[in-house]
């Protein structure tokens, strides 16, 4: 009599026969591999825990799992805002956080090869030392990863003018689902040859392939760094100052914007008075070598509108004008749960979208505080939340609900850079429309026919 | 007896039928429209040409066409140098250039919407009236259409500083193959909803879909700019010249490196005496704030290295200076037939490319002229053939195939800017690689089943 094994144990009979066993867990070691940041939850455990040393690894994992149809759900951090990287029941995560090597950096060529689990920031300082720079650089940098930074095409505070995670990437070495090993791309700044499939798997959100490597592009460091703090009355009037820094064709390399509720939370939680000095806080940093004249510039044009406005070339003073931004959310997270929305909108229409999520928060009796990237019009609406409840409570669904119709009204997205995971799938078809959304759909059938690929998510 | 019509016959029946009589062009009038400007023919002359004036006949056109199973062969202005245009017999050149109108162009927002017809440099133009740009400026701006220079992701002159065509292409309306029309991508800076079907139609030729409307994004204006120009005694001399301003962090708007044979060219044909300064030419723009500053940085370093360096702010000046540039191609005409090849290779191997170019010339008895934009790594060699072959020589396709073959074993493409056409496709799997390639033909199939958008191209 043969003992017929489940799909769940043959599964795991292959992956226990194939890969060294410290690269498996399984039972309660995979808990803490079953949700990202979002807040939201799947439902029951993941299977077992691959975690990858290399790229034989990922095809390994691969191959068996298409082979059984087992869901394969990559992971880089886990610092995701949008349950992209969940992982529930029946589901096997593949943690690419060990293959944390960067194999290359080539300061003549300014690129730098990377295994997936390189922490961002670490890139980042790694280039520095040759006087270079990994330019996208998510508020997330010292906790994610290279990989997760790709596969979600995160942006940051630079790419108001550096762009985001997608112009810094050249080429990707990625596993397909059943797999199959493809290299994309090049080492090359420009090249045409075939269709741009780096592009495409970056923000695939795990869906399209499995990336095991990526080549990137590095920058020079700016010579100088210029900050300026200026406090406006009202978000609006904020919000219009930026209009108007843009309009003088100023390239900010930096410009965060502050609703008065953050203010209040930062004060709350660290004893600042910044909500006495202005309703809203524009936070610019200029940068190259004319950093300090473009400085100037934009003091002299926020005088007449600002409440208030500083300027300084000088480090520590500039972390002291930035650390409202930075304890921002540590703040907000004292006050409840938080889950923290991300619109983008056409850049003229940023004091528009935050007075609609004013309205949005009273109709539904919901706590919204809001920050910006200003520069590129992508506004993260926080909402807060009571501690205590474990769900997503329906007020919560409905207000993030009018939040993205609004956007998507104001000529705008659902999401500027966290993607859209689990959580924004239900608003997905109707920023697309039906015939991009089948299109998407054969796209994903191209790279994935059985659907093992992170399913649920992004698409 | 009913009369049985050809395929052909039905077809431009439907046509005739559905879209204004001034829309079709068939017979000799189709004859202009078989080929680009890369010198190759297809054999035959196209059944028809259709002057689309609004997306509805695009869809018309493709409707009909995908039923009967009629190759289509979307044309902007033809001034492609791949192929990538032809239409050989058989085929229908859906012909975009009457589809040439701004639809809007928001100066607050920095973007504009355009029909793909709108010839590069007057969207550039239409911009400048605001302060701003349309940033990606191949030789050809002043000929080639938006949409064309989407459809290849032309390159350019500045985009040494500012990106190629896709780093300004926000958004996409196109029509599939069988006539669905959909609209990619958004008005916003930043945004990750779904794939990027946005990069994706950008630089695939064609092949993929039809654009009917692009959303771009404007820049600033410069506030100045300032050309420097360096004679060195070798192309090596200059390429390492560059090498070092990059490693000293300059990052200049254009850097356009001419070989002593360009010199000599254009000497012959304009009656000037740039040969005799140098055996090859350096022409660098620096612009911004600092234009200046960097220009006499960069003065400073190349002095050393240089025959000579001279530097202006002044427009004409500047013009004079970089007249060679611009009559380099002109000048080269003047000698016989022009094969214009396009590899790039990483930045620190300009100079080994260069050498091998001119191994490969003396190889195989061929005259080839090289400039290159140095700051991209991205090589012209210029074949100059006898203008009485109407065929391309063995002699040419051998060196052109040894050129390749040089730019992938030195880590580069095929391609880098001008797209793989019919020319290139015979070494496309060679860079690609047996997986990809198989991957990028299911993604056509996803978008074009029957295979009716400008099949034998690209892939
Ligand atoms: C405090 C905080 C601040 C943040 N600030 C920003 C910000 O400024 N900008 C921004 O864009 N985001 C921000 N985020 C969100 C998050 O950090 C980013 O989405 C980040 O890119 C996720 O990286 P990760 O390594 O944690 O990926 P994960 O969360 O592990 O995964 C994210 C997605 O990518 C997929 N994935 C991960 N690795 C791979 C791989 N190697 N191959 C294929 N798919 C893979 C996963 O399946 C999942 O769908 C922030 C998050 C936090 C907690
Ligand atoms: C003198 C000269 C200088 C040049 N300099 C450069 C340079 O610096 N950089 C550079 O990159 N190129 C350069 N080129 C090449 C050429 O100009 C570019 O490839 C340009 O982008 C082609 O635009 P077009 O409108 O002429 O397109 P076409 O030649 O008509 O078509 C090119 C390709 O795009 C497709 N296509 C065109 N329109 C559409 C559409 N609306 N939808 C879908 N597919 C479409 C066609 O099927 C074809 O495959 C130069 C050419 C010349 C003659």
């Amino acid at each position: 009599m043969t003992l017929q094994l489940g799909t769940d144990e043959t599964l795991l009979k292959a992956l226990r026969r194939d890969l060294p066993a410290a690269a498996l867990s399984t039972g309660p070691l995979a808990a803490p591999y079953a949700t990202d940041r979002s807040g939201s939850h799947p439902y029951g455990l993941p299977l077992a825990v691959v975690h990858a040393a290399n790229a034989d690894h990922v095809r390994t994992t691969l191959r068996h799992a298409h082979a059984l149809r087992v869901p394969v759900v990559p992971r880089g951090a886990g610092t995701g805002l949008s349950g992209g990287a969940n992982a529930g029941v029946g589901t096997v995560v593949l943690d690419l956080s060990r293959m944390n090597r960067i194999l290359d950096l080539d300061p003549h060529d300014q690129i730098a090869v990377v295994e997936p689990g390189v922490i961002t920031a670490e890139l980042d300082r790694a280039a520095g030392e040759f006087g270079l720079r990994y330019a996208p650089d998510p508020a997330s940098a010292a906790i994610s990863t290279v990989g997760g930074n790709i596969a979600t095409n995160a942006g940051g505070l630079r790419c108001a003018k550096y762009g985001v995670t997608r112009d810094a990437v050249l080429g990707l070495d990625a596993v397909l689902a059943d797999g199959t090993p493809v290299r994309t791309g090049r080492r090359t700044v420009k090249g045409v040859t075939g269709y741009d499939l780096t592009a495409l798997l970056t923000g695939s959100e795990g869906t399209l392939a499995v990336i095991t490597a990526a080549t990137v592009r590095l920058r020079p460091l700016p010579e100088a760094t210029a900050t300026v703090a200026a406090y406006f009355d009202t978000f609006a009037e904020g919000a219009e100052a930026m209009a108007e820094l843009t309009a003088a064709r100023l390239e900010p390399s930096m410009a965060e914007l502050l609703d008065g509720p953050v203010l209040g939370a930062v004060d709350e939680a660290q004893g600042t008075d910044l909500r006495s000095r202005g309703g809203a806080l524009l936070l610019l940093q200029c940068d190259g070598r004319s950093a300090a004249a473009e400085a100037e510039l934009a003091v002299r044009l926020l005088r007449d509108r600002a409440a208030s406005v500083e300027t300084t070339s000088e480090p520590v003073e500039a972390e002291r004008l930035l650390s409202a931004r930075r304890l921002a959310l540590p703040s907000l997270e004292r006050l409840g749960r938080v889950l923290i929305e991300d619109i983008a909108v056409p850049r003229s229409q940023l004091a528009t979208a935050v007075r609609e999520i004013t309205v949005i928060a009273g109709r539904h009796d919901v706590r919204i505080f809001t920050f910006a990237h200003a520069a590129d019009g992508n506004l993260h609406p926080i909402l807060v939340l009571d501690p205590a409840s474990q769900d997503i409570p329906d007020a919560a669904w409905q207000a993030a609900g009018d939040i993205f119709t609004a956007a998507l009204r104001l000529g705008g997205t659902l999401t500027g850079e966290h993607g859209v995971g689990t959580l924004k799938r239900r608003w997905l078809a109707d920023e697309l429309g039906p015939e991009q959304h089948a299109l998407q759909q054969r796209i994903k059938a191209a790279f994935d026919p059985h659907h093992i690929l992170n399913p649920g998510k992004a698409l």
